[in-house]
């Protein structure tokens, strides 16, 4: 819904610009429901990359794709499978919403190159490396040291390039995230982030490896996690519009997008936010995020609020042409070039 | 290669005839290789049911869908994946053999409805029931007791339907077949078997589960296995004739096809036929064939010798298009019925 006190004019701009827009959500992880899928479609959102994996083994990742099968068929009427950018175009024109499956972490693939392709065949378009500590490949932003990518990571990588699963860095280490941008043949992304520069906390990213993910090609998503801005909990539009101001500053317009990382109608706290932030899901605990108070800005704290990021920008004088990117412009263009196999 | 006494003018016929057929094997389980790609162009297989999965788990399931993309990239000269009908008319057209994956077991979606469908995603489109022994599903025909489809078989069966998996009952146990005979909502195959009626051995079918089979419009492939005919090892081409034969007398030459059982180049013996004469692969022994000589019949010892099937067949006066029918046609009917998806 549209900010109350917002001008009418605004309103009326920003409705006809985001139903023009392909609208792509970089990463959501919610305990998906109809009553979210129909909110997608109130938000306006043409494709979200649903990453609900953590720390699944095989049998969880296979699991997990099971249940997104099962849910796009019990929807068939809102959700529509994406495996290509055709796929989010006819998800547009069909006033469906794609849903691409995703990863927060490649432990589904266990020690298996091959698997990744075999995915890759079931719709697990988006892998990020690794979450928040070491795992085969290299280490998260939590492990107590990163010693980079490793050797096995680097062939994880070459793989997820040939067969086309775009590679994620969100909650990737320092240095095993620049060893990837350095490594990888394609582009890559962090899906879903906030820079360091204006709030100083470990889970956002350096100016340093913004720029060098977008010198190579790639998308930085921008996050709503309130925690990752100085407001915090208080933060509003403003302060995630400044945030994505700040990354357009440092890398250019083309190489900015969404990121909501919408985690909805999970009981809070509840056992997914103690499975997210313990090693493994269950052992050392990592962040204070299982028990602590997340938000997300005001205006924008559900998926049927996007629209206000869209009349936000407008208010700020921001060109169509920037935003129609900025929603997911950017976005469909790093998926054209990542999501084909390389021979 | 053809038979060296052949009469030169059914040579001729046979050649012309066999380079029209669309030729489906119903089931191999080679140990395969570039070598024996080679052999199924010289043979003239338009497409191949490839069955080596025996004991797998979900691992070793995806393992082999793994090996078989692998083989499928490195040889695509020479091979094409078959995932529908339409694949397999593809493969003619190109002159490449297509690889539809199969199972003789159903262990590798261990307790799991929802991985048939994933499987048949990944490509695995023919699912033989159980093989040998007990299962979550049903009896194989060398298990101490058959008791029949379970219930967790006739879910199992339902969604082999539902999703569009062929299911073959070749080395199912009696009752548990004549159960999924009924219980299924599409007609089923019974990929690789000779007649009990011509050689009373237990791995052979009745003629009344033959019939009941084609009753509800399956498809019996016949298969070279030796030890199955009455002549054993010392079998001929025509000996195989006459199992084809006494099929069609039972259910009419629109429910019969080729299931060829090659077994090619594995070392014999060897791991692959303990393996396979091993309950679970490992456990108590099930049947002599890890020692045991085992032939195919004089003629048609290799997959390069397919065309002498043809050959006799014309030799014994069968009208060309009861040929086409028996070589690959009744088979592509059977398919198209079976692999789309049920709503």
């Amino acid at each position: 819904m549209m900010l109350a006190h917002e001008d009418p004019a605004i309103m009326a701009r920003a409705a006809v610009l985001h139903a023009r827009a392909v609208v792509f959500d970089g990463l959501s992880t919610c305990n998906w429901s109809r009553k979210i899928f129909e909110e997608m479609r109130a938000g306006g959102v043409t494709a979200v990359n649903c990453a609900s994996v953590l720390w699944e083994d095989l049998r969880g990742g296979l699991d997990n794709v099971a249940q997104w099968k099962r849910m796009l068929e019990e929807n068939e009427d809102l959700l529509r499978p994406v495996k290509t950018v055709a796929d989010i175009h006819a998800a547009k024109a069909e006033g469906r919403t794609g849903i691409s499956i995703g990863w927060q972490n490649t432990s589904p693939i266990e020690d298996r190159l091959q698997d990744i392709g075999l995915f890759k065949e079931l719709g697990v378009n988006i892998m990020q490396l690794t979450y928040n500590t070491q795992n085969y490949s290299g280490a998260g932003y939590l492990e107590l040291t990163d010693s980079g990518l490793t050797g096995f990571g680097r062939e994880v990588v070459h793989e997820m390039n040939r067969v086309g699963v775009l590679v994620d860095l969100s909650h990737v280490g320092e240095k095993t995230s620049f060893d990837v941008v350095a490594w990888s043949r394609r582009p890559v992304c962090i899906s879903h982030v906030l820079p360091r520069a204006l709030h100083d906390v470990p889970r956002n990213k350096t100016d340093a490896l913004l720029r060098a993910c977008a010198d190579r090609g790639g998308i930085i998503g921008i996050s709503l996690f309130a925690p990752g801005l100085r407001a915090g909990n208080d933060a509003s539009v403003e302060d995630y519009l400044d945030a994505i101001a700040h990354v357009i500053a440092l890398v250019g317009e083309d190489h900015v997008g969404l990121g909501c990382d919408f985690s909805l109608d999970h009981a809070r706290p509840g056992p997914y936010q103690v499975y997210a932030s313990r090693d493994k899901g269950y052992a050392r605990s990592l962040t204070e995020f299982a028990t602590a108070k997340i938000s997300k800005p005001r205006g924008i704290q559900r998926i049927h609020d996007i629209p206000n990021i869209t009349a936000a920008m407008i208010r700020r004088g921001w060109a169509d042409e920037t935003i129609l990117k900025l929603l997911g412009g950017n976005w469909l263009r790093l998926l054209e070039q990542s999501w084909s196999p390389m021979r």
